[in-house]
C-alpha cells in the first residue's frame, strides 16, 4: 500500500509512462497526418464523443466503487482477524493456568495470522510454521491443502483436551471457541474476496472502452484544436486510463504488488503485540514503509 | 463464473455476435439511405440523443449497482454456509465422543450444502442424497418439497435424540444450534434472492430504452457522420447494450448459466473440507476452471 | 409483484395508456400550432432543458435509489420472519414435550404471521384468526390494536407458564424467547416502513418535475424536429414519467396493489412449512402467479 | 414529519414564497434591464452554466444522501428503542412475580422514551417525569444533565435490588440487562446524530453554490430567452434552491419543526402498547396527523 | 469540528484565500495577455473543458463519498467507546460489592478513553495517566506502545483476580469481558481508519486534476467572456478545489486541524458521565465550541 503522500503529477507520469507514451505518440501522429499530409478524412465530427464519455463514466463509476468496496472489506477483515486474535489472547492468559499451554495456543494464533497472509499471497509458509509450531505439528499442517485451517482445527483440538482435563471449564471453552469462530469467519470472507474476482465484464469492459476512447478522440478534437490538440488530448485521455487504473489496483487487494493491503505490517503488529502479551524475549520490529509503500 | 482474465474485444465481439450484427446492418442500411437514396427526411437534429442518453444511464447505474449488490450478497450467503458447515463439523467433533454418530451429522451437513445447490438450481439431487445419506433417510428428505430444510429437520431431530441419549449437554446443544440457525438463516437468503426477482421494470426498462437508443442514434448522426457513421454509431449503441447485458448476468446468480456463482466449487470445496475432517479415504478432486468458466 | 418476464413495450404502453395520450396529445398540439397556426413564440431556445433535465435526473436517482432500499429491507424482514418462525417451530418440537402444548405454539405463530400481513394491509383477518388459535384466545386477540402483537404476548404468557409449570428449563425459555424477540424486530422494521413513507418531498418533487419537463420539452423541439418532434418529445418525456412511477411503485410494498411484496406467498410457504412439522393433515396449496403477478 | 399525500405544486409555492419572490424579481429586473435598458453588457455566453450545474449536482447529490441516510437510521434508532422497550416489558411481565416492582420497571421505561424525546428537542420534560415516576425519584433525575441516562441508571440499581433480594435470578437479569443495554446504545446512536452535525461545508456550500448559480442563470439566458426568461430561469433556480432545502430539512431530524421525525407519535405508541400490557385504565388516545403534519 | 452554523461566502473566502488569490491572479493574466497582449493563441476551443469536467466530477464524487463514510465510521466507532464505557459502568456497579475495586476499574476506563484520543492523535498522555490511573499502574502502562491497550489488559487482569478471589462470578465476568471486548473491536476500527489511508490515488488524483482544470479554464472562456472571463473562470475553479478541499478534510478525522472528529468534547462527555456515577466530586466542566470549532 502506497502510504507517502507525495504522489503528484511526477509520480503518476513515471508509472504509467508506457500507456503515457502511446497515447502522446498516437495524437501526435494523428496531428502530423491532418495538418501536413492533410488527411482531412481523419476528422470527425465532436458529437459522439460526449455520448461516449457518459457511457464510460457511468461503467467506471460503477467498477471504482464495487473495487473500492472490496478493497475497504478486505481491510476491516483483517482488522477482525487483529482484533479477535486480540481477544484470543486475553481470554487465554485470564482463563488458563497452565502456562505452557496458554504460550502454545497463543504461538499458534501467531503462526495462523503468519500462514493467512502466505496463503491468501499463494507463497511459502516455512519460516511461519518453523518459527511459532513445535516441529511435529508444523510438518503435519504444512501437508495441509488450507494450512490456516489446520492450524485452526490443531487448536480447537488442544482445546478439547484441555477441557477433558480439566483444566478449562465448559463456559471458558464456549468463550473462546467464538472467539476462534470470529477468525473462521474473517478468514472465509477474505477467501471470498480472494477466490471471487469482480465479475470479470466490469474488470475488462472500462478498459476496452477507455481505449476506444482514446483512439477516437484526437479524431474528435483534431480539428478544431489543431497544434494544441496532443495537449488536450492526451490530458483527458490519461485521466480515464488513470481511472481504470486505479480501480484495477484496488480490486483485488491480494495480489503480490504494491497496491496490496499492508498484510506484512498488520501481521508483524499482532505478532509483536501478542508476543509481548506471553513475555517474550526476542520481538521483530514494526514493519516500516520502504519508499513510500507498506508492505 | 467467468474467471480467465482473457475477456478483451475479442470475447465480447463473439459473445454478442447477433446483436452487433443486427445493429452494424441498420447502421449501414440508414447510411446508405441517406447517402445514396437521398431519404434526408431520416435525419433527426442531435440535441434529443443526450437528453436520452441520460435517462438511460440513469436507470443502467440503478438497476446495474442493484444487480451487482444481489450477486454479492448471494456469494457472501454462500460464503456464510460454507463458514457455518467448518464451525459446525469442528464442533461435532470435539463435543460429542460418539464417533459414528459425528460422522452422521457431518454427512448430512455436506448432503445439505449439496442439495441446496441443487433446489436453487431446480436440478436434481439424486447423487448427492445417495452419496452421504443412509438410505431410508435419503428416501423420506426425497419426498419434502424443500429437501435441504429435510434434512436440517433431521439433523435436529438426531441432536434431540442425543441430548435425550445423554450423549450431548445442553449447552453444547445450544452452541451447535445457533450454528445451524445461521446456515438456515443463510438459506432464506438465498431462497429470497432467487424467488425475488429484481422488480420487473428495472430489468425490463433498460432493455427497451437501449433499443430505442440504438434506433434513434444512426438517425441523429448520419448527417453529420457520413460515411463514418455506421462505426461511431454502432459502438456507442453496443456499449449500452453490453451494459444492460452485464446487469441482465449479474441480476439472477443461480440460472444455469456460465455467469452463475461457482456453487459446484464451493460446494465442493465444502465436501473436501469436511470429508477430510472425518478422514475419509475417497475425497473428489476440486473443481477447476473449464475454458476460463469455473461452475 | 410482478414475476413474468414479458414485461416489454406493449405491456409499459398499455399500463401507462393515459399518461401516454395526453402527452402524445399536447404534443401534436404544439406541433400543429407551431407548423400551421404559425405561432412561433411558442418554441423557446434549447439550452434549458439539459439544464433541467440534470435537476430531475439528480432527484430521481436519490429517490428511487431510496425507494429501492426500503422494498428490498422490507423483502428482507419477511425473509427474517418466515426464517425465524421456522427456527422457532424445530426448537419447540425439539424441547417440549408436551405435542399439545407445541402445536398450540407452532399454530399460534402461524396465525401471528398471516394477521401481521393483514395489519400491514389494513385488511380483515378474521380467517387467520379463526383457523389456527382457539375460540376464547381469537375473540380476545381481535380487539387488540395491534393483533399480531397481541398474538406474541399470548405465546408468550404460554412459556411462561409452562416454565412454572416445569415443562421448560431456564435455558430453552431463554432461547425460545431470543427466537420471538428477533420476529418482533422484524415486525418493528416492517412497521417502520408502514408508518414512516419516504420524505414525501422525494416523493411529490419527481413528479413535479418531470410534468414541469414535459411541458417545456416539446417547446424546445419543435423548432428542430418539425413534424417528428411528437415522436422525439413523446420519447423523452415518457421516459421520465416512467422512472417516476418505478420509484412510486417500490416506495411503498404494502399497499394493496400489483407491486407489493407477495406476502400472499410468503405467508402461505411459512403455513404449509409450519402445518407439515406437527402432520397437519390439511395443508393448502402455495399461492402461484396469476397473469404474472405474485399476490 | 410531512404524511400528507397533497404536496404539489400549490404547496412548494406557498412553502417557499420568499425565495421564489426574489428569484422572479431578480429574473425580471434582469429582463428589464437588458431589453429596455438595453444594457447589453449583463449578458453572459452560456457555456459555463452546464460546468457549474454540473459541480452543484454533484455537491447537491452527496449531501442530499447523507441527509437522508441520517434521517432513516435515526428513524430506525427510534424503532430499535420501541422494539426493546416493548421486549424488556414482555421479559418484566414473565420473568417478576412482584407486580408492583414490575408495574414500576415499566413505568420507569415509558418515563424513558418521553424524556428521551424531550432531551433531544432540549425542551421541557416536567409533564414525563410527574406523570410515570414517583416524586422523589422524579425528583432527583430532573436535576441530572441526561435525564433519559438517569432514569436507565435508577432501573438499573432496582434490578440489582431485586436481584440481591432474590426477586430475580442472574440470568433473568442478564437478559433484562441485555435488553436495555440494546435501548442506551439506541440512545447513543440518537445523541450522536443530534450532536455531530453533517460537515458544515456539506451543509453551507449547496447553498452557496445555488446561490451563485441563479444570479449567474439568468445573465446566461436572458439572450436567448429574451421576454420568456424569468419563466425558465426561476424555474432552473427554485429546482436547485428546492433541492436544497430537501436535505437542509432532513439533515437534522431533531430540530422543533414540521420535517422532524414523528416522535411524540412513536412515543405515544410506546406509551399506550406499554400501559395496555400493565392493565391501566387511562390511556392517551393516539397522537393523529394535524393537517398533514405527524408531530 | 466546525459546529457554527455561519460559514458562507465570507468563511470560504477568507479559509481559501491563498488559493484563489493564485487563482483569480493567473485568470486576470490570461485575460490581460489575450484581450492587450494580443496572444490569441491562447485560446482554445471550448469542448475538451465538459469532457475533463466529467472525468473529474466522476473521481471527486468517489472519493467525497468514501472519505464521508470514514468520517462517519469514525464518529460512529467513538459513539460505540462511549456506549459500551456507560454500559461498563452501570455493569460493574451492579455486579461488584468491593466499592474500591469498583471505582478504579471505572477510574481505568477513563484513562483508557482519554488515552485512546492521545494515542490515536500521537500527543502525550501524561495527563491522563496521572489524573485516573495508580502510580505505578500509570508509570506500566506508560511504557507499552500502544498505552489504551496496556490499560485494558490491566483492567483483565484486574478482573480475572476478582474472579479468583470470589468477588465476581463466571457469568458477571462473561459479562463485563463483552462489554469490553466490544471496546477493543471500536479501538481495532479506529486505528485502522487511522493507520489505513485512503488509497493515495483518490487523494492525490483529484487535486492534480482538478489544477490541471483550473489551468485549462481561462484558455477556454477567454474568447467568449471577455472581461467578464477572470469572474466566472475563478468562480468554477473555485468550486472544484473547495470540493476537493471537503474531501480532504473528512478523509482522515485524526489530524490534529479544525476539521477533526470532537474526541475532546467526546472524552469530556464520557469522563463526566462516569466520574458522577461514582460520586466523585470533582468534575471538570464540558467542552464548549470556541470560534464555532469544537475540538
Amino acid at each position: 500500500m502506497i502510504v507517502s503522500r507525495g504522489i503528484h503529477m511526477g509520480w503518476l507520469l513515471r508509472e504509467n509512462a508506457a500507456a503515457l507514451g502511446i497515447l502522446v505518440s498516437y495524437d501526435v501522429a494523428v496531428t502530423c497526418a491532418y495538418l501536413w499530409l492533410h488527411w482531412h478524412w481523419l476528422s470527425i465530427p465532436l458529437l459522439p464523443l460526449p455520448l461516449l464519455g457518459s457511457a464510460i463514466a457511468l461503467i467506471l463509476t460503477i467498477r471504482n466503487n464495487a473495487a473500492y468496496a472490496r478493497w475497504w472489506e478486505a481491510r476491516t477483515l483483517w482488522g477482525a482477524i487483529l482484533n479477535n486474535s486480540r481477544n484470543f489472547a486475553r481470554g487465554v492468559l485470564a482463563q488458563i493456568d497452565d502456562a505452557a499451554l496458554a504460550q502454545h495456543l497463543i504461538r499458534c494464533q501467531i503462526a495462523y495470522a503468519l500462514t493467512l497472509r502466505c496463503h491468501l499471497l499463494r507463497i511459502s509458509n516455512a519460516d511461519a510454521l518453523a518459527s511459532y509450531l513445535p516441529p511435529d505439528l508444523a510438518e503435519s499442517c504444512a501437508k495441509a491443502a488450507n494450512v490456516p485451517m489446520a492450524i485452526q482445527a490443531a487448536m480447537g483440538r488442544a482445546l478439547a483436551a484441555a477441557r477433558l482435563g480439566g483444566k478449562l471449564d465448559t463456559v471458558a471453552v464456549g468463550n473462546l471457541d467464538r472467539t476462534l469462530a470470529a477468525v473462521v469467519d474473517a478468514q472465509g470472507g477474505l477467501e471470498r474476496i480472494k477466490n471471487t474476482p469482480l465479475p470479470r465484464q466490469y474488470s475488462a469492459l472500462p478498459l476496452v472502452f477507455s481505449r476506444a476512447y482514446c483512439v477516437m478522440l484526437p479524431l474528435g478534437l483534431v480539428k478544431g484544436l489543431g497544434l494544441a490538440m496532443p495537449l488536450g488530448s492526451a490530458l483527458i485521455g490519461f485521466m480515464f486510463l488513470i481511472l481504470n487504473e486505479v480501480g484495477l489496483d484496488l480490486e483485488d487487494p491480494f495480489s503480490n504488488n504494491m497496491h496490496d493491503l499492508p498484510m506484512k505490517a498488520i501481521t508483524r503488529t499482532l505478532e509483536i503485540d501478542l508476543l509481548q502479551t506471553i513475555g517474550a524475549e526476542e520481538i521483530p520490529p514494526p514493519i516500516t514503509p520502504q519508499a513510500g509503500i507498506l508492505a
